[in-house]
């Protein structure tokens, strides 16, 4: 199918190659789909929000409540997701995976609360074990429910005051990368701030020693959207859909499942090159090429939302060009 | 104005900057258009095609006929830049700038032949000084017909065998830089091809001597599809239209422009760093930011094309994300 699908995008009436990444986007998504006239059905974008209890330790610079204040705008639709979907026609849900609040039941909103934030990892885990299963099983639910809407594209965003904290630190276990590699200044902290973050974060690296096992990271260090992001990606993949892959939180999800599940990588575009420190050198431990590089740093899937485009196009190009015979365009001269 | 669209966008319900080079673009039309709700309006590509004398040398790796079979696949609906402008409800048109055939009088092209190819500026000028004119008045033509259907944003596309060559003449003239360094492989022609390329555009400019007048350089090495291209851009600049510039053809005739009208470049946005090898120092030149930068070298304004919904983002959150007053969300700690 390679050999076949890059022969139909040669002939194509372009110079060789002169599409650039959009020519690798489409031959990756035609193997994955296994046709040579691969189609995107019903894009879609779920948003995980969580609270995080290492917000105790001061390592954020706005309040916890921003969380839940945040969901409350998706709901309304006045935040930048919304604005970049509704763009862009992809559908959005937004799941509270465990944000420190009392949300009254919604349309829009999926209640995969496993509890009111995590705890705090200075001092012990973010989750026990039990609860890291049913981030997996609800996921997989919110997944499968999407998957069965006819949908073949789905990308994850998060929302989570914090949750840049509990990025490093899977980020810093996974890619074997010192902490200060790691840690960037999430919502903008101070230079100050982000010295005090990084002191911080490494005391917890202390605390709970080296770990390997990345279940047993992820429990660590949580959040409750990031597990859920995780499973959620693991499902898509199960499912063979195309993994729309966000900036530094969503990247710190898919390296645990990238961990447990290599070959979902054959299945992961990686939709933007964020501007939060540590995302080039997690790119790069996955030997990923980011789409676009906006300098942005927002998450709740904006990256994925913005990139779909481009995405589509590369679909496009190998569904509705011309070929060279079809146009009757001569080809290069012999050399 | 500038500050209060700054104060604007820092309003939005997001960290500070966290847009990266949307928030830069959506300033920058903001500006231009004196607006704190800017708006794109009939976006709209015109691809401009000519023929290049100077392929008697041997540049290219495509047969000159490639030039009038594009012009036919661009009317056909087959080319790449239909497909992409199609995607995104973009308005193309497709001018005979001065390609060698004669093609039927049929809709969505418009004839603005000066003549049917560019004279070879191996051993002459590419055009006469009546004909530089003639290209500048029928591309103000051309620019005022889209402008009176209310379009305010425009981006210009080619298509030439060619006409990489005499881009790199005329950056190589502007920017002061040795042709090597302005000497790409265009659509793709051999190492051999290259060295070779090199060598008959520096013969080109030893005959030439050095030229400073911007005019002169345009006419001294054509084309008519980039010289048309130079006088639409200032044409728009005119009307306050915000330009897209596409690769490294089109940001040549950008160059002619600015150096002309230098205040262009607050209207201009570069929508992609081109794979042709010497598009990203021209950029530097400009100090300009590209979009993004796909690796495509395929021309067309497809650069333009692809990197539309990206700008069109930037306008959006601007005109429909909430405020944090709006939305009721905490603004950051004091620190």
């Amino acid at each position: 199918m390679t050999e076949r699908l890059q022969h139909k995008i040669d002939l194509k009436t372009k110079p060789l190659g002169s599409l650039g990444i959009l020519e690798k986007i489409a031959l990756q998504i035609g193997k994955a789909q296994n046709s040579l006239s691969p189609v995107l059905k019903n894009p879609s974008i779920v948003v995980f929000a969580g609270d995080h209890g290492i917000v105790e330790e001061g390592v954020s610079a706005y309040p916890q409540e921003v969380t839940y204040q945040m969901v409350m705008n998706f709901l309304s639709g006045g935040a930048a997701i919304n604005v970049f979907s509704k763009q862009h026609g992809i559908a959005i849900n937004v799941v509270d995976a465990g944000v420190n609040f009392n949300f009254e039941s919604q349309s829009g909103l999926i209640d995969a609360k496993i509890r009111k934030g995590t705890k705090n990892f200075r001092f012990e885990k973010a989750m026990n074990r039990e609860e890291l299963d049913k981030c997996f099983s609800v996921a997989d639910r919110i997944v499968t429910d999407i998957f069965n809407l006819d949908c073949n594209i789905i990308g994850f965003g998060e929302m989570g005051i914090g949750n840049t904290s509990s990025a490093t630190m899977i980020m810093s276990s996974i890619c074997n990368l010192p902490i200060k590699d790691c840690t960037g200044k999430g919502t903008m902290i101070s230079n100050n701030q982000l010295a005090n973050k990084i002191e911080i974060l490494e005391k917890c690296q202390l605390f709970h020693g080296l770990i390997n096992d990345p279940i047993e990271i992820l429990q660590t260090y949580g959040g409750f959207e990031i597990a859920q992001i995780c499973g959620a990606m693991i499902s898509a993949f199960r499912k063979n859909m195309i993994i729309m892959v966000d900036g530094f939180i969503s990247s710190a999800a898919f390296l645990i499942a990238y961990k447990l599940y290599p070959e979902i990588k054959f299945n992961a575009i990686f939709c933007h090159l964020s501007d939060e420190y540590g995302h080039r050198y997690l790119l790069e431990y996955l030997e990923a090429e980011p789409l676009i590089g906006l300098k942005m740093r927002l998450g709740e899937g904006t990256g994925c939302a913005v990139a779909y485009p481009l995405i589509e196009s590369a679909t496009r190009f190998l569904n509705e060009m011309a070929s060279f015979e079809s146009a009757g365009i001569s080809t290069k001269s012999t050399v």
